[in-house]
């Protein structure tokens, strides 16, 4: 009405935000909406109390979002600002609307690594560095150590001990979720360790302390991210005692 | 040297830290250290930049830390307070030391959860639900859908699925991790849910809106977290079209 009035910032968002469009798979039926991706978007934005169009679309509608130059959903379309991939819209969120609660707040995802490394991959490491590890104890814990961790495997160390290269095997395929999240960033974290990484580099000093098992090759980005951490801190990790390489 | 000065707070700081102390278990060698638990630990002080007494602790002392109500190291002792598991311990040090780099920075974990779920939970969940995922597409999508997993599995839609008590197996241990932490706090991230948590549940979104599998039964933490989910938002999610329970 008066083209002179200071703009209206609430009205401005307000319909930036009636833009915002969301490409979500759709089934069978237009609201039978499936994707786990896209779910974890529309997650999201009600976490940060804001909506979208969720546009119904189809496997073979590639042409409908070629604009985004992606193949998949979701496909997020901000004004201007095109997202694709669900981190990276979750990402982008958390930036864009920063005065919004943040998807990433807490020590998120930090007692889940721990689980995960104490339920899964260190069951896999201990099976590997079993022998060494009873050969490293101390005179007085070896009766100890037998007596308790053979009530708790239900057998003898030397048969729950894996062999190195069925073990190898396991472990190559134990760390994949690891391996993918170092290769897309130097740490857990980012771009500095957390917790999270003490958390699961803890194992493998574990390892490296008793054992000459090479558990990981070079190469492989675990490898590197290991790497990264024993020379943090002046080599505090490296420079410890270890019968490993 | 006088008694009426003010208290030296640096000093104080310096005094509590040269006290502090870490049970360290210990090899055949007083050096040899390869507790990871310890390890997470001893790095998480290297990070914050604090110094403990690491004292060689082996399983058979006891009686060295009953002190502490624990059987097992890491314990730390710092002043009058006593601090025991890995976790507790950095949470504590962060606490404690809140001037000092935090431990739980960044969206730790969370980038490590999305892999975890696209690597191990969702096929796991896809093996599971296919053939009613193949069901609930829309009718352009099967013959694409068909082709391009076919390929992808190397198998048949038909092969690859899994029959449901098999599948149902495989998921309860393939949860484990995630059932550990939110039997510890109602979230991923804490009190409140955070990206990590929607990673996660999109999973189970996805399953619920094609598939009548119980994935979960009641009783199970992970069903109860989810359940949380479902009402999130005045029950967005619980609301969708859905073909589950």
């Amino acid at each position: 009405m008066d083209g002179h009035a200071a703009p209206d910032l609430q009205a401005v968002r307000r319909v930036r935000k009636s833009l915002m469009k969301l490409y979500d798979l759709a089934g069978a039926e237009d609201d039978l909406r499936f994707s786990p991706n896209c779910w974890r978007v529309k997650m999201a934005l009600e976490h940060k109390g804001l909506s979208a169009e969720a546009v119904p679309w189809r496997f073979v509608e590639k042409d409908t979002i070629a604009f985004s130059g992606q193949k998949a959903v979701p496909v997020l379309v901000d004004g201007d600002t095109i997202v694709s991939d669900s981190w990276e819209i979750a990402r982008y969120l958390d930036h864009a609307y920063s005065d919004r609660p943040s998807l990433f707040g807490g020590p998120a995802g930090a007692l889940f690594v721990k689980f995960w490394c104490e339920q899964t991959l260190n069951r896999t490491i201990l099976r590997i560095i079993l022998q060494d590890l009873f050969m490293s104890l101390h005179e007085k814990d070896k009766a100890y150590f037998r007596e308790s961790r053979e009530a708790r495997f239900g057998t003898t160390l030397e048969k729950y001990a894996l062999p190195a290269e069925e073990g190898s095997s396991l472990l190559r395929e134990a760390l994949s979720p690891l391996r993918a999240a170092v290769r897309r960033q130097l740490y857990l974290a980012g771009a500095q360790p957390s917790f999270a990484d003490y958390t699961v580099f803890g194992s493998f000093q574990w390892a490296r302390a008793v054992s000459p098992v090479a558990l990981l090759e070079a190469g492989d980005p675990v490898f590197e991210w290991r790497e990264r951490l024993l020379d943090a801190f002046g080599g505090f990790a490296r420079n410890a005692r270890h019968r490993g390489a």
